[in-house]
């Protein structure tokens, strides 16, 4: 058994055994196999594909380099979301808090943004004070203490994830359903959670643009989950216009709290609601999602779930003053609206260019090592199917870097297209697939 | 152009355009592009494939890393002759002094041998003396002289052809009609030919098992030269036990020398006399292939390609004494024989087994740091088709390393087979492919 042999073997698409795979990954992780043979192997994987047996074993072996969270000691279901990454994507941070409110724990672990997604993280941080780097004792603590912390990846689960996906990112071999299942599954099983709810996003502004693939996907994240004894299921919902109405880090807090206060945009809403509902049942607070859901709602409308994002950031070192005072966080220096050029129908918000403009404007990044400015972002004003009027703002554009604006200002335009005829306003949720 | 967007774009099965592929093997040729990505660009190659005008560029850019030799001021046709590879494939040896005794330069650039294939260059080598590492002047001056020099690659020639072998030899990405034929065509464009002859090699011993691969190679091959104004065609030839009897360096010599005697085995001259044909012919010496066979049978029978023979390597620093008095070289430490354990006709006897048993006699290289036993190797006494008396020897086997015996002796029985059947003997060569 050889790392040739091993990347002949599949580029001949063959099946490979667990040996070989748990090979491959403890090799490269112990320096013993040079990236270029990883590559070799990733790429043939690319286009061989692995079926479920193999990518269960790359799960593995990614979990077997390094530990995983006991929870155990904690009383109670343990639950958790992931999404595959959106423009406006902020339902962690709204549904953290309705969970834990539940009594259900929510131990997250969530990523940063990249390219023209956003990442929980980064988020997060724009809170004054907000620490994401908690070693594993300091996690479980605030979990016991709070019943959710929301923390980035550590160093200690599946390690090597990080290493291959490195490679995976400058090599074109991220766009790979095993690959991306193992991805995700290693870290979500070695972080001690007994349920998951995926929100596989479809569209323009996702990953995932075909439907079938984000199909297969879930399936696929599904069934992995289910060998691990995680109950799991996904939701396959829309990206084709920013999710909410906020895309940048305040903003989307702002956003959020819009939320958590019971006045949070409609889709964001239902996105946030359908997961809530899902996890609570599948933590067996509830007999149906249905049931999930109406909790949901109740808990926002208390004002318990707001009150628990609050001891959340709080026990996480955030400055809560910010969020009970929301204008206590000074504005970007420019602020500029963008105005429809005529009247009619928002035919589209095209959520790929917003994602990539808001990073323009210092929202994002494009390399891992881009400085993020927290308070930089779009304001929609609008969604596909509203009408509006010529010199009707379309959206806000907030920046410390004034040289950049003619051009955002340009592509947002240009992004935001109205049509003289009302367009057929597509479900946001496309679908629910259980175990 | 970037190279992850190049990738990408090969890797959906986009087809490539010349500044693409000559940025990329620019790039990665000043260190500039990482092994893995130029790995991740030739898995993608695998599997996408390159169409004639891709392969093309890609000749060109190899070429482009170095220099092209300068032939013009030798007066006459410049031959080349290249196998992709087999074992106990000695014809160059024999070649290259019949071609420069008819008046045709044959300026030969070959390789080493690795796994169960063999190389001239080691062949050459294990005659005392013979050099084969020459600067370009000294390469020119021995082939203004004598009519032909045969040489290792030289690292002016096609320098990157060199790294990305070495990445492709160990990331399986090395059966690719694309990445061979650029690999091949580079290196004999820059060499100052001005036609080229391909022995292509088709069966269990050979690079190509598959007769149709084989010939989808030879006309990629044969338009590239054509491209660049080379005469050039391709002969199809069986290679599933090896050809002629001897395997391993000196004992190859000692054929050769039977060969350029008139006394060679009647498989090995048949290609020899046909390549000769082939070569001769497009040097404009004949008007057709047919007229050049006869005149490389009258050149061996006058012992006028001896002869000729004498000179290359003499002019190559080599010791003739040794070619003339062929006892003169020590045998091998130890020499068995192997015997047929029945009565009945050879049905096959397995070129890729006996050439890796040979290596382990001490004849090749699994790696290219191993080093090579000149004398070691296997005598054949059988073909294919031959009747064999129970106990009659099949083979006699040489080396240093009597440990190694006992293994090697059974890998012989089993790989020599013999049935009660006559078997069909099938044709040495398959199909000749011109322009």
């Amino acid at each position: 058994m050889t790392p040739y042999e091993i990347i002949t073997h599949k580029r001949d698409g063959n099946v490979l055994e667990a040996d070989e795979i748990d090979f491959f990954i403890r090799e490269f992780n112990a320096g013993k196999i040079p990236d270029y043979q990883m590559t070799a192997l990733l790429m043939a994987i690319f286009f061989q594909g692995m079926d479920h047996q193999e990518t269960r074993s790359l799960t593995d072996a990614f979990i077997q380099s390094g530990s995983i969270i006991d929870l155990s000691d904690l009383p109670g279901a343990k639950a958790d979301k992931h999404s595959t990454g959106g423009v406006g994507d902020k339902v962690s941070i709204v549904l953290a808090p309705i969970i834990a409110a539940a009594g259900v724990y929510v131990p997250m672990i969530s990523g940063r943004g990249l390219g023209h997604t956003g990442g929980t993280l980064d988020k997060l941080e724009s809170i004054p004070g907000f620490k994401i780097d908690y070693p594993i004792d300091g996690f479980k603590q605030i979990l016991r203490e709070t019943g959710a912390c929301l923390i980035g990846q550590t160093k200690d689960l599946a390690p090597v994830d990080k290493k291959v996906y490195a490679l995976r990112d400058v090599t074109a071999t991220v766009p790979s359903i095993p690959l991306i299942a193992a991805s995700i599954m290693s870290k979500k099983i070695a972080s001690g959670i007994d349920s998951l709810v995926l929100d596989i996003k479809v569209g323009r502004g996702a990953f995932m643009r075909d439907e079938q693939a984000a199909r297969q996907l879930a399936k696929t994240l599904i069934r992995i989950g289910v060998d691990y004894n995680k109950t799991t299921s996904a939701v396959l919902t829309a990206m084709n216009q920013p999710l909410g109405y906020a895309i940048g880090n305040w903003l989307e807090i702002l956003e959020c709290i819009d939320c958590l206060q019971d006045r949070g945009p409609g889709d964001l809403m239902e996105i946030t609601i359908c997961l809530a509902g899902i996890m609570l049942h599948q933590a067996g607070k509830v007999s149906t999602p249905k049931q999930g859901e109406k909790i949901a709602v109740s808990l926002i409308k208390e004002g318990r779930a707001w009150k628990k994002f609050i001891d959340i950031v709080r026990a996480q070192d955030g400055d809560v003053s910010f969020l009970e005072d929301t204008g206590k966080n000074p504005e970007s220096k420019k602020i500029v609206d963008v105005t429809a050029k005529q009247t009619g129908w928002i035919h589209s918000a095209d959520a790929l260019e917003i994602g990539l403009t808001a990073v323009s404007l210092g929202a994002g990044r494009m390399k891992t090592t881009d400085r993020i400015d927290p308070r930089a972002g779009i304001l929609l004003k609008v969604k596909t199917g509203d009408y509006v009027e010529k010199d009707q703002p379309l959206a806000r554009l907030y920046t410390d870097k004034p040289q950049i604006l003619p051009d955002a200002i340009r592509r947002i335009e240009n992004a935001i297209t109205i049509s003289e005829e009302k367009p057929v306003v597509e479900d946001l949720i496309i679908d629910m697939i259980y175990e």
